[in-house]
């Protein structure tokens, strides 16, 4: 049985982007051209390394390193267990609001000898939030998962104080499958996938070269388009024209994203429902065509209150009634529109529901 | 500036393989329609995640066990050494034969503590050579690397004795950056990638949605046209009219793969030419439009002589004279009749080149 979406406002770009146009291009022209082996030492093999160099090369552009500063790996969640993992034994410091994939590795992998890790993303997945990075002791490193960040914000890993820093294709409008690390020249990295040696032995495994020709091509994208200021202009109107009529047209709705400017990333949205549950909210929206998350949708199907809300507010009923709106460049008016035809609706219903539970 | 290949032998199919028609019609159509993150409650993620399940379905139909025993990861280099870090500490057995992801895993992870693990491959990569596996004692634990040995003979993981299987869409037609691992219910298992609890809390971060379904497309091409029987007849065929002619017509050549039927994977062919570098041949042939590897593509540009030749014959010269032939279901007589005009006067003019250096 084959299911159609035949409409849909999507409001879940921070948990994956559709691919752009230019990427899906890119990668199916790619597939009959640079199929081979990129470790092979013959000349298709050559030309699919050249492409990864490509690649490479603008990443390292984009976010201010040097080309072999860069490992390429199979996503986010891998770069930052690289990472953490080695500092297996050693403090890793983190904050609560981070992704459950440092979060859970530091848990794992956390001991009590010197030299420290502090691992702290730049802004919240979840809220959007932009936060202040620490400032490590000598002889400590810092990792900052820039995930959310990179194509939003323009990035300097150099100014940033960064060693480490992760990044992935899938929240560009790239591929998923593909993320990449930067290691500071001269900080410390033991691989977490051991065997051929791909990229300078810090990374084994097959090259995926479509998969990196498709994070090129997205990254072609922001660097052509300066999508930082896409981000702050068009998108943040979006967002802020949203915040401001669920605001206003909702009964019992507060933002827990701060929409200042410079106080959260352009695109995401989170808010609270008083008396309504967010996952009905959520499953609501879905059948009138809203797609949007409980926070992270990376928890794998978790319906716990979101760690980042309870860790930011303390209170289980903001966590458990919140919900994220995450806009992408595709996003326009007419889906704020949409949102808001449907919506009201859909919390007057929950906060009735709810209020007759509580009567009971 | 770009390049083009006109015309090209591609004999490089153990490296990696083109993708298959029907694998890139299913990733294409896929891209418009399953792009949500699988681990969303949302319907656009239920859809994904449905795709996910089919696979892993598939998959487990294929070789033999439970859905829920089998994990994707990014690849097999990852899926072995998600099995051998499980054993950190441990005694990990293992034989000069493998694949260098399960070699120096087990050099890194490998101690002196119970239980053991045993990883030995079914068949190998260089030299298609099939392989007995150990019978593990009481308390031990059993993996093989399957990588090569999907679609190319029947798989059975439960009558083979397994613990742990490995397997990579990127061998049989579909993406390289898809891999799975077979874990027996009950068996240890560490996930090597922790965070947001994907695969049971097995293997965590963002499914790879698009390049699953390039899996299981490729699983369906398996299992519609029993491809082992394809390649037992047809692909074996090839193999064997390539092996006997270049005995007969090429002075010097040998054999490092046993041709007569079940000792080796019947689409590689690997062979040593006396007083010929396989380096210089492998360029010469990719010059003249034929595409073959000098032993594993894995070990990403390393130009060190096969650790697997060297294990079988100990003969450096034989190492370092050989040439891997890999057939794939897209060869025919055509290919076999091309290789046969341009290799005999490149190893002439290579053994010629070498007795004049000799000489000297």
């Amino acid at each position: 049985m084959w299911y159609t979406i035949y409409y849909m406002v999507y409001l879940d770009y921070a948990a994956t982007t559709p691919l752009l146009k230019e990427v899906m291009e890119a990668m199916h022209d790619a597939e009959k051209r640079f199929f081979a082996n990129a470790s092979a030492l013959h000349t298709p093999g050559h030309l699919a390394l050249n492409e990864i160099e490509d690649c490479r090369e603008l990443l390292s552009e984009l976010v201010g390193c040097e080309p072999d500063e860069i490992i390429f790996t199979s996503g986010a969640s891998e770069a930052n267990n690289t990472v953490v993992r080695t500092f297996e034994g050693h403090v890793i410091e983190t904050s609560p609001l981070e992704h459950h994939s440092i979060i859970e590795a530091a848990r794992v992998y956390r001991g009590d000898k010197l030299p420290k890790l502090y691992s702290y993303m730049l802004a919240n997945n979840e809220t959007g939030e932009i936060l202040e990075l620490p400032k490590p002791e000598e002889g400590a490193f810092l990792h900052s998962d820039l995930t959310q960040v990179l194509g939003k914000l323009p990035i300097d890993v150099k100014k940033l104080g960064l060693d480490y820093a992760t990044f992935s294709a899938h929240k560009i409008g790239g591929p998923i499958g593909v993320g990449a690390l930067y290691v500071r020249k001269g900080a410390p990295l033991k691989p977490l996938i051991i065997g051929g040696n791909q990229e300078k032995k810090r990374r084994s495994g097959t090259y995926n070269t479509i998969g990196i020709i498709g994070f090129k091509a997205a990254l072609l994208h922001v660097k052509k388009y300066k999508t930082w200021q896409e981000y702050d202009n068009r998108v943040r109107k979006l967002r802020d024209a949203l915040a401001r009529r669920i605001l206003e047209e909702v009964p019992g709705s507060s933002l827990n994203t701060d929409i200042a400017p410079g106080r959260s990333l352009p695109n995401i949205l989170n808010m609270s429902f008083e008396a309504a549950e967010g996952e009905s909210i959520q499953l609501y929206l879905d059948a009138g065509g809203v797609i949007v998350s409980t926070g992270s949708a990376c928890a794998a199907g978790d319906i716990k209150p979101s760690h980042v809300l309870m860790a930011k507010t303390g209170d289980a009923e903001v966590a458990h009634s919140s919900i994220r709106f995450s806009f992408g460049i595709e996003n326009n008016e007419a889906d704020v529109e949409y949102v808001m035809k449907v919506l009201p609706p859909i919390i007057d219903k929950l906060q009735k529901i709810s209020t007759i539970v509580r009567k009971k």
